[in-house]
C-alpha cells in the first residue's frame, strides 16, 4: 500500500475519519435544530465526499460554479442549487444540466435578472427554478430584505420560473442577524402574496454559532467538511478536525535564520490570509503537523510564500533535527477552499499516512 | 470566428501581440546587454509561449516544478533549468526527464543536498546537472556568496554532478546589489579552483532595473511575458504591456453603495495582494478593461473578492450605465503567475476581441 512517504509533493491529503466525523456532527447539529443540510461542494468539489456529506432528510447540494453543477449532476444529484447570481449568458448552460438534475436553481437578486430568466424560460421551454438572494449584512449580492425590489422580483420571476424560496450567504458571521434578516425576507414575501418553500441559510459559522434555526428549512454549509484554520480560529471547529492538508517536503534548512523551507508555497497552499491580524490564532499560509496528521510542539507555521517555496520560520534546533533536508510534512490549510483548488486529486487517508484511495475533484469553470 | 463577446466566464485571455512585444523587447534588452536570456515559464506554462519567448542565442528556459520541467521536456526543450532546491526524492525523476532533455538542471544550497546528489548520480549514472544557489538577499533559499559553504558544496557535487555554475532569485529588488552577490559567488568559487561556466541571475524586475550585467552569463525572468499590475507599480513595465487578462461578467449591482460584482472572485483573480500599501499603485486584485483590453476611466478595481465573487467598489452613473449586467470586462491581473495558474487554457487575442487561438497550458506538481 502507497504511502505518503512516497508520494510526490506537494499533495493535496484528505483524512477521511475526520471527514466522515465532521459530516457526521453536522448532520446531528442540523438535525436537533431541524432543519435540512445542504452541503456546499465548493470546498471539496469531489463526488466521494459528497456521499459522505448528503442528509438523507435534505438530499441536495450547493455549488458554486456551472461547472461543479455540471460535474455532481453528471454523477446524479438532482437537486443543485447554484449559490450565486447567473448572467444570462449562463441560462442556456442551466437548461441543458436541467435534463440530468431536474432540480437545478440559481439565484437572482435583481428585477432585472428575474426578467430576463423569465423571458429566458418562455422562449426555451425550459423549467428553471430561482432563490431570492438576500443580503444579511455581507453586502456582496443580494437585496435587503425590506427592499421593495424584493416582492417585485418574485412578480418579474412570475410563473415562468419556479421560485424556490429565499436565500442568504451569511459569510464569516457570528450573529443571529442573518437568520432573522433571511426570516424577515420570507415573511415580507409571504405577506405580498408569494409562497416561500425555502428559506436558506449560509456558512459553516452560521450553523455552529447561531442560537436557533426558527424559520430557515435549511443550512447551507460547507467548508465544515475540509475545516481550516480560519474555521478553528473563529471556534467553529478544533484543530483536530481539520480534514484537509497539503504533504510537502523540506528543501532548504538556514540555521543562522531558524529558518527552513518546503516545497509548497503560494501556489500550493494558497496566498488566503484571512487569519491575518487574529493574535494568537494567526494561522499564516498553514501549520505544520507530522505525516499522521499531529501538529508539531512548539507550533511551526508557514509564514511567508514565493510561487513554490513555504517558509517556515522561528524553528528551533529540536525542530532541525526532527525536520532533516527530505523530511516530509502535512500543513493544514489557513483556508481550505483557495488551498484545496490547485489540486486534481485528494490522497485519502484513514487518520494515518497509509493512502487508502485517491479521489478525483473538479476545478475550472467551463 | 469566436470573440470575448461569447466565451464562458471567467476565462483567462492572453494578448498575443502584447506577449510577443514583450518577448522581443526582452531579448533586445538581454542582446544590448551582451547576456544570454533564459525565459522562467513557471508564469505562462505553454509551449507556445515559450516558442515565442526564447532566445536563439541561449536557447534554454526556466521552470519551478517537475511537471513544468516534463512538459517542457516532451515539447522538445532540451535546456531546462529547474529553478528550485530539489529534496532527494526526486532525483529518479528527474533522472528520468533528462532522457528527454539532457541539459535538464537544479538547484542545490546546501552540502548535503549536493553529496545526496553526488551519490544518486554515482549509483543511478544520471548524468545530473545542478547549479548552487546564491543567496542575494531575498533570504529564501541560497547560500551567501562569501559562506565558507559554497566551495563545499562545489566539491561535494564531485565528479558526480557536472557544476552548471551560480544561479540567484533577485526578487523584487531593484538593486544591483543581486548582481554584485552572484558575481562574487562565481569569483569566491573560481578562486577556489572550480569551473564556474554559468552565473544566472533571475527576475523580471533585475533585467528592467539593474544597471549593469557585467559578470553575468544570463538573465532569468518570466513575468514580463505576461506583465502584470504588480511589475506595472515597480516600473517594469507599463501598463499597456499588461498581456494577461480575466474575461469576467457583471452578476449584480447594488448603485446605493456604488458597487458591482463580477463572477471572478478569489480563484478566478487569486488572493495576491503584492501592490497592497503602495499609494496611488494598489491596483486591488485586478483592474478593469473593456473587451478590447483599454482600461475604463476613471479606473476601476476589484477590490474585494469571495471564492466566486469579485467586488468593484467607487462604481459611478456613467460605469453603471456602462457595465449593466450581463456586461462582460477583463480584469488584467495583480499578479499574473497566481492568477493564471487557476486556468487549463488561454483565450488567445491579437489585440482586440477576437479568438484566434486557444492555448493549453499546464499546471500542477506530479
Amino acid at each position: 500500500m502507497d504511502t505518503l512517504d512516497d508520494a510526490p509533493t506537494p499533495a493535496l491529503v484528505l483524512d477521511r475519519l475526520r471527514l466522515t466525523a465532521n459530516a457526521g456532527r453536522m448532520r446531528e447539529r442540523a438535525r436537533s435544530a431541524q432543519v435540512g443540510l445542504r452541503p456546499h461542494l465548493k470546498t471539496l468539489k469531489s463526488i466521494d465526499a459528497a456521499r459522505l456529506a448528503l442528509d438523507p432528510h435534505h438530499g441536495g447540494i450547493a455549488a458554486a460554479t456551472l461547472n461543479e453543477a455540471a460535474y455532481f449532476a453528471a454523477h446524479g444529484i438532482a437537486d443543485i442549487q447554484l449559490a450565486v447570481c447567473l448572467p444570462p449568458a449562463k441560462f442556456p448552460r442551466v437548461a441543458e444540466l436541467l435534463h440530468s438534475a431536474p432540480r437545478l436553481s440559481f439565484f437572482v437578486d435583481s428585477i432585472e435578472a428575474a426578467a430576463a430568466a423569465a423571458a429566458f424560460a418562455r422562449q426555451s421551454g425550459a423549467a428553471l427554478r430561482a432563490w431570492i438572494e438576500i443580503d444579511s449584512g455581507g453586502r456582496r449580492t443580494g437585496v435587503a430584505p425590506t427592499d421593495p425590489a424584493l416582492p417585485a422580483i418574485a412578480r418579474a420571476l412570475g410563473d415562468a420560473v419556479r421560485l424556490e424560496g429565499v436565500a442568504t450567504h451569511a459569510g464569516q458571521s457570528y450573529a443571529d442577524l442573518p437568520v432573522a434578516a433571511i426570516a424577515d425576507a420570507a415573511a415580507y414575501l409571504r405577506a405580498a402574496g408569494f409562497e416561500v418553500p425555502g428559506v436558506s441559510a449560509g456558512s459553516t459559522p452560521t450553523t455552529t454559532h447561531a442560537r436557533s434555526a426558527a424559520g430557515l428549512t435549511e443550512w447551507r454549509a460547507g467548508v465544515y467538511l475540509a475545516g481550516d484554520l480560519f474555521q478553528v480560529a473563529i471556534r467553529s471547529q478544533a484543530l483536530q478536525d481539520v480534514a484537509l492538508s497539503v504533504l510537502a517536503t523540506v528543501i532548504s534548512h538556514h540555521r543562522g535564520r531558524g529558518q527552513l523551507v518546503v516545497d509548497a508555497g503560494g501556489l500550493a497552499l494558497s496566498k488566503d490570509r484571512s487569519t491575518a491580524g487574529m493574535p494568537g490564532r494567526d494561522g499564516g499560509y498553514g501549520l505544520l503537523a507530522d505525516l499522521d496528521g499531529q501538529p508539531f510542539a512548539p507550533a511551526l507555521h508557514v509564514t511567508e510564500v514565493h510561487q513554490e517555496h513555504g517558509v517556515v520560520h522561528g524553528v528551533d534546533a529540536a525542530a532541525f533535527e526532527r525536520l532533516p533536508l527530505g523530511a516530509r510534512v502535512r500543513i493544514m490549510p489557513n483556508h481550505a477552499c483557495m488551498t484545496a483548488a490547485m489540486y486534481d486529486e485528494y490522497l485519502v487517508v484513514d487518520g494515518d499516512r497509509t493512502i487508502m484511495a485517491r479521489w478525483p475533484r473538479t476545478n475550472g469553470w467551463a
